[in-house]
């Protein structure tokens, strides 16, 4: 019995061996995008200084793996697609930990960044072993606005024209686009298309769409590669523009224009924009994302009012057609789309007092909801966070007319002076006019705080529940 | 039979009329491409505008269609590919002819576009009536140094490396990468790869390459897309060099060096970048052209001297490559290409005086067969010429120690002062070690001479032949 039982464990022992070499490897693509001026880049650079930097410092305790100290290591590994290019952690990491840190450059277009996590697994086969397992994690970089971009493969050039002209012509777009839209408006749509006139035409809407998106801070910025160009810079599927007076022109005779009349060429380049560039991205990109990260700055439309507020609601609304899954909608028509998890993220949190954080969380849940009202979103988990990538300011209490006030402190971003103070009050619901008129809010940029110690992973406000919302299912 | 006679002759003019109607539409693709520094916006802009403005000023008398009096008219049409820059044919044309005219921007990368020439036939069925026709010219401009990545295609790894540092070990480019030669012999290949590492030896080769082109007026510049990234900047696939050591490494161990060794990474690197960009092009656009021409300066080596000019030596033969149509050719074995008419062009014709036009055309002939005897050009029809795009001189006669010298006159295009000079003699055969003894040429650039009348068509040398061999059987 006794050399039996010695065998018995001898043999338990050889599986034990092979377990403990069997290393399960899984993968997730995660893509990450934001609105305009969202803090897309210092997002990333603290997802990935956060992993790659865990340690006992490390304040990641809503993050399951290492609440339950089976974080092994994480560390950078080549990407997957060498023709992409390389999300600069290097560059950011040394803006951010520099004497005088600043933000680090926003990123232009798409790029890639590849982690390996190493972890024990939870539920061993056999208790007494350490397994463990590599999660790979690659992180695509993209630009907003090509997801703003989807809808456009819904809409006819006369659709999409009716409206652009539509935001053209209301506040806070309409006072700079005039000059424009009265050129429009003199137009001859039947003439023989001159392609001078329409790359200048071109040109100047896009002049617009730099200031709208720069200058007004707004996100609704379309078509989102007028922006951002890259090698289509000068190709005349760039060269069109939105036609102001379908009104007033006649259907047939629209119908029947050819390609080398003013309009036909408009709508010919439109069609050929949403398949050369629209379609192409879905194919090439969108459709091999496991889970996507959506950031959206909502304090700075809040301190700016109503109509910048209104272009955040409506790009919110833009963006999950990307992820309406019904039946008929778009997407699963064209592609078959299997992203499983959807994240917003309410950017800036430092930015305001922490009993604001929650309402801040709630406003982003609501914009988001109220447009999610008439979609579909079949086998896809949703989540509203109020995040700091990079947290710039600390927080305190002052006393003001014998009351207690929450405050903020850190270091103002236009003139790097020290600053305290309390910005105002996030709303809970979607602001109403009540709201606008007192116009309570004041928001005010910080710079980055300068870090005392450079092995310690960067400062943040809940990017562990963003780690364990992406990633917490896939480490077990 | 006067009413039968009347019948027929109405019958005839109604035959007639469908005859007039009938336009016989013709397509050529032509391929502009130069070597460093050829002129190649100034050829195309000159191209474009002899054929715009083509009227009874214009010299043209070696042009067919039009010595035949057959030519209507051209005028620019929209491009084919709407996702291909255009050619910014009227940003050249203001350039030469503002009231101080300059040399037109070099292009970057690709650009397109398309004439319509309408013209009569030679030969129309019914002599008394003329008989249309239109030909689409569809010019694509792209760098030279595309066509030089051709031979990677046909290299592995190894073979590249050891050819590039030989190249890099020779004058005039040794002084210049000693430094990055040193770094790359001092490296482990066995070692992990370091992106980093790679990234900025990568950048340091790539400074390089700009150097020898733009300050030592180079032409073999590999890899080609290193110096033009567009939207691979950033990108792994273009974060490699040639690699110094192979004769000092074990052959096994490198066989089977890992992708994430640091030799290991390059050869990968290497062998994405032949498939992703070389190939990409060869695919997307080579295999479509019909004809192609190659613009060569070669005045300004011959001024440098034996390594300047050894070297673009080297690259019209690695450019022939591209246009070994023998049966066993790497070309033919991965495409099947289908030009029919190759032009070498030596430009800037008008920087010498006019009697030593003839030698510098069987100068270029001579550098051309010398590659092409070890060739099989199958049904290619290749042509020599020595032109200027664009006409920046005007040539004379001077008295010189009682002899009647040619010269040349125009402006200095460094400092912008009238010059007149004999710059020397162009040899007629491959320079030997005599002529680079006496070297005898002096190379000075013109400016752009100031136009008195708009509507002429741009001053040139031989633009007429260069239309005449591209396009003359097409205009029959």
């Amino acid at each position: 019995m006794a050399l039996l039982n010695l065998e018995k464990l001898k043999k338990i022992k050889l599986q034990a061996n092979s377990v403990v070499n069997r290393v399960i490897d899984q993968h997730v693509n995660l893509a990450v995008t934001g609105l305009s001026r969202s803090g897309k880049t210092a997002f990333i650079t603290s997802f990935v200084n956060q992993l790659i930097n865990e340690s006992n410092e490390s304040k990641l305790a809503f993050f399951d793996v290492v609440h339950q100290d089976r974080f092994i290591a994480a560390k950078r590994v080549p990407q997957k697609h060498a023709h992409i290019p390389r999300f600069d952690y290097e560059g950011a990491i040394n803006s951010l930990e520099q004497t005088e840190p600043s933000w680090p450059e926003p990123t232009a277009g798409i790029s890639e960044i590849r982690l390996a996590i190493r972890y024990r697994l939870k539920d061993s086969m056999l208790r007494y072993i350490d397994e463990m397992g590599t999660l790979y994690v690659d992180i695509t970089d993209y630009p907003g606005e090509w997801l703003l971009d989807l809808p456009l493969l819904n809409q006819t050039f006369e659709e999409w024209s009716e409206q652009m002209c539509q935001l053209l012509q209301q506040p806070p777009r309409q006072e700079h686009a005039q000059a424009f839209l009265t050129k429009i408006q003199q137009l001859d749509p039947f003439q023989s298309a001159d392609e001078e006139l329409l790359k200048n035409l071109a040109e100047e809407y896009t002049q617009l769409l730099h200031y709208f998106r720069e200058q007004l801070g707004l996100s609704v910025i379309q078509p989102g590669r007028f922006i951002l160009p890259g090698e289509l810079a000068n190709a005349p599927i760039l060269q069109f523009f939105p036609y102001l007076n379908f009104t007033n022109i006649d259907v047939n005779a629209y119908q029947n224009a050819p390609d080398d009349s003013l309009i036909g060429m408009l709508r010919s380049r439109f069609v050929e924009y949403k398949e050369r560039v629209v379609k192409k991205f879905y194919q090439q990109h969108f459709l091999r994302f496991d889970r996507q990260i959506v950031l959206a700055d909502c304090l700075s439309p809040l301190n700016k009012g109503p109509d910048s507020f209104a272009d955040l609601q409506l790009a919110i609304k833009l963006i999950l057609e990307s992820y309406n899954y019904g039946k008929s909608s778009l997407l699963s028509r064209l592609f078959a789309p299997k992203i499983d998890k959807l994240l917003f993220a309410a950017t800036k949190a430092d930015h305001v007092t922490p009993e604001q954080h929650q309402h801040l969380a709630s406003l982003l849940n609501q914009l988001v909801h109220q447009s999610q009202k008439q979609l579909s979103f079949d086998g896809l988990e949703m989540e509203t966070l109020a995040i700091a990538g990079v947290k710039a300011t600390s927080s305190g209490k002052t006393q003001y007319q014998g009351k207690t006030l929450p405050v903020i402190k850190g270091i103002k971003l236009s003139d790097q002076t020290p600053l305290t103070l309390f910005p105002g009050l996030v709303p809970k619901i979607l602001p109403d006019n009540d709201y606008w008129q007192n116009s309570p809010f004041n928001f005010i940029e910080f710079a980055p705080q300068l870090k005392t110690n450079h092995c310690q992973p960067l400062p943040h406000i809940r990017m562990d529940q963003v780690l364990q919302f992406l990633l917490g299912d896939k480490l077990k």
